[in-house]
């Protein structure tokens, strides 16, 4: 089973993927976790030359999608794809889904682009299961601090575009993508992510 | 106008592009020149990540054709498509073509998606004019020496694949595309390139 987690930043995927991860350990799965983009060396370097964009080194949205697309290519090939076929659990703190919404609904891309790009990337592997966690950009805004990164310190105007990106492309991907309320307690949400997950499996 | 050159290495491109882009120039042009993968900050990076992948970061055919469109991208946005705007001529050293050969009819990824790829990460740009240069492999090899990069080192048949895939998609392509013998005398081919070229130019 391959599973995702993807959200705006600040509703708390980072605790979910832990508990989450957690019980399927507990449950006998051998879970394998990785991040997206990163968990390989390539994947590594990319967040690096992305995170490290400037005015020396200037990268548009376009590039910025592939670049990401390109780490994620190696991500399935190098990390997922063999720990599927030997029988591991994965667990994906984001995946192509948040590549669609920053770069295409938010991003300016033609959604219908990124998606495809993203079908060759991936050689069309999904995630069984993704939960899109889910609440107000100004509450996860809150629940954050001080530690905005690059990405999401442009303005409300831009998390809600995002947020509703999350919204409208879960919906249009259909049963494997559960949107989950993440305005409630961690508990809660975990139980509902449980839930989900438990009537995924085989 | 927006002219490409391609072809395997060895068949001389550099030679042709010097005296293509000096005839250019004595006609009135300004040229500006790029190669691809490279010309830009990001795109050297990208260049640099691909020629020294090894054990320690390995790249798979797939992510390497994606790191390439990210830099090709790059270029289109950056210094392409603002040169063309301001009325220069732009020549490219490779482009497009060469993702689509190298990584899909010699790298084993489908010729459409790479295609496809192509368009998204070019925003649809392509070369008023290509010239590819043809010559055999073997006699290509034994113009460059000991000059072997690490892609062309891979042995003969490998290079058969490459000059195949660049005339077929030549082919598929049309009327922009064209391939020119270049196992002649260095004036005899600049002067079918100009020749070409003159057609082409309004």
């Amino acid at each position: 089973m391959f599973f995702s987690f993807d959200g705006i930043d600040g509703v708390g995927k980072t605790t979910q993927m832990q508990l989450f991860c957690q019980w399927l350990t507990d449950q006998g799965h051998e879970v394998v976790t990785c991040r997206d983009p990163g968990s390989t060396a390539l994947g590594e370097r990319v967040r690096e030359i992305v995170l490290s964009s400037d005015e020396s080194t200037p990268i548009s949205a376009r590039c910025e999608m592939l670049l990401y697309m390109a780490a994620r290519a190696q991500l399935v090939e190098e990390v997922i794809r063999p720990a599927l076929a030997s029988g591991r659990t994965v667990v994906s703190d984001r995946y192509l889904l948040a590549n669609v919404v920053y770069q295409g609904y938010a991003g300016g891309l033609a959604v219908q682009d990124v998606r495809e790009v993203g079908r060759v990337a991936t050689d069309a592997l999904s995630p069984d299961c993704t939960f899109v966690l889910d609440m107000s950009p100004a509450a996860a805004l809150e629940r954050m601090g001080d530690e905005l990164d690059r990405v999401e310190s442009r303005g409300n105007e831009y998390r809600e575009q995002l947020r509703e990106g999350f919204l409208r492309e879960a919906a249009h991907l259909g049963d494997a993508f559960h949107v989950v309320a993440a305005d409630r307690a961690v508990d809660e949400i975990q139980a509902e992510i449980r839930s989900i997950a438990q009537q995924a499996m085989p």
